[in-house]
């Protein structure tokens, strides 16, 4: 959409608006969501969601198993063992990314938990075709890629071009740590990005999933001070008491979330109120949205 | 992603990089960096350098008169006048903004701090003419702007065709907080980014400036609970110690701390190590840079 069409639209939208008393003012997304239905929304899918325990709460991470379906294996693997329990937080890197896993694995020497029944590293997973995607795209141009949009949950992009689709870095973005080598990561060290959209990092790194709950106890936590902002001593590690996959927990511990639907009219609609804010506020509407800018709306269940 | 594995990754190439043959790579960062002259650094000009002291430590904020010459002149004023001297941080919205000024204006019924000899309010500076700025262009395609660049440290964008320019708001930007009237902001209240770069706030916020120093005290900072997360008990509070304008300072107490120049031959090949990094661990670079993931070089002064 270039901006004289989209400058047309806005004029359409300013006209109907203005049939109504007052000043031009577009859909805020309080009243998007006010108009949603049940059906636009969906409970999280507790055979991907993740639940991990820190000394200040939850996070709750949706897997991305459309993107990265052997790596979402492992990781239930590696939950499904134990792996997590007792592992901590080892690196706050300011604007960058919060990792999480085996700080034994960082010593000198080295004394990494074991493995047992997961494996350690797996083939890297950085993209896939998009044939057999529902991919809901933005129209707005992207610094990074030729498209951007939404696969379910997940912030993405693909290459019409090339029929190729991948996972993108957004706050919130969770991705597999590895060493040089593409296929040295399996999933035993995980990140999520808690500052500006580390896009370069895109079919570099094999991205999993994303946070839907508890980015504010991720992304407040203490920096390292370490080269990389890893932690420099045992006591400032941040331990993870448990990391669950939902399904196995009991239900009356699992999160009672839900989150918007992509594929749906009403978050078109809601995308629209983020692109073109006209409120009391807002007085120059940006005309253009930034797919890491999208916000995914979360509820707790009715 | 591993710290250890990338520490001695980094080391092999500063000692191979000169002989290394064969397949391209591209200069890192630090390689960029230890090729600069002193020339290709400036220091912090302490008549437009604000030094707040937190709980945590000294956060410094370059302002930028060449975009809001009015608002900059007032801040300097509300900070010689004691104006934030015991003023604390009420507001830490997650992946948002960290807002600072007077709790007091915020009670029901408010009790504002009396200001002495600045002015509460100022008419917005949302934006500039083009003409007379030294520009320094980005060739990237942006999102939100014809056209993106820097303006000494700042990121900044502007319009070709309407001969416009504006501070953008990335991570680390600081804004002057307003009320639903464009021209209800006066520099008392302040607000630094702490997520993903919200454009949308361009051209409807005054810029300011830029956090230069400090940047982690305030992003991890715990998050209010409040709506748009403003603390909601006194007890949570961030106090501000004081802030000081750098040239009011003994020489002692000043931030000794050099930044960048943008208007450089060193600065292009800066943003080219970041736009496309090949390297031992990048194995795609991205062939493009968001102005905001443009980092801005800052260190001790020799």
């Amino acid at each position: 959409m270039n901006g004289r069409t989209r400058r047309a639209g806005l004029l359409l939208m300013l006209l109907a608006v203005s049939a109504m008393p007052g000043p031009a003012r577009a859909e805020t997304m309080a009243e998007v969501l006010a108009a949603s239905a049940a059906a636009d929304w969906r409970p999280l899918d507790p055979d991907r969601t993740l639940v991990m325990t820190l000394p200040a709460g939850l996070v709750v991470i949706e897997l991305a198993p459309a993107f990265a379906p052997n790596h979402v294996a492992n990781i239930k693997a590696l939950v499904r063992e134990g792996y997590f329990d007792g592992l901590a937080v080892t690196r706050v890197q300011d604007g960058f990314v919060v990792q999480w896993g085996d700080p034994g694995a960082l010593k000198s020497p080295p004394r990494p938990r074991p493995i047992r029944t997961a494996r350690a590293t797996l083939p890297a997973e950085f993209e896939r075709p998009a044939a057999g995607l529902a991919f809901t795209p933005l129209p707005d141009r992207d610094t990074y890629a030729p498209q951007t949009g939404f696969v379910d949950a997940l912030p993405a992009a693909r290459d019409p071009a090339t029929g190729v689709a991948w996972a993108v870095h957004c706050y919130g973005s969770v991705g597999v740590g590895r060493d040089l080598d593409a296929d040295s990561g399996g999933g035993g060290e995980l990140y999520a990005v808690i500052g500006h959209a580390p896009r370069q990092l895109d079919r570099n790194i094999t991205v999993v999933g994303r946070v839907v709950a508890g980015m504010d106890r991720l992304a407040s936590l203490p920096r390292g001070t370490g080269p990389l902002g890893f932690y420099e001593q045992d006591s400032q590690l941040v331990p993870i008491t448990r990391v669950r996959l939902m399904a196995d927990l009991p239900p009356a511990e699992r999160p009672r979330l839900e989150v918007l639907r992509t594929d749906t009219a009403i978050f078109t609609r809601l995308v629209e109120s983020r692109r073109n804010r006209r409120d009391d506020f807002y007085k120059r509407p940006a005309g253009a949205i930034d797919v890491c800018n999208v916000p995914l709306p979360v509820r707790p269940l009715p």
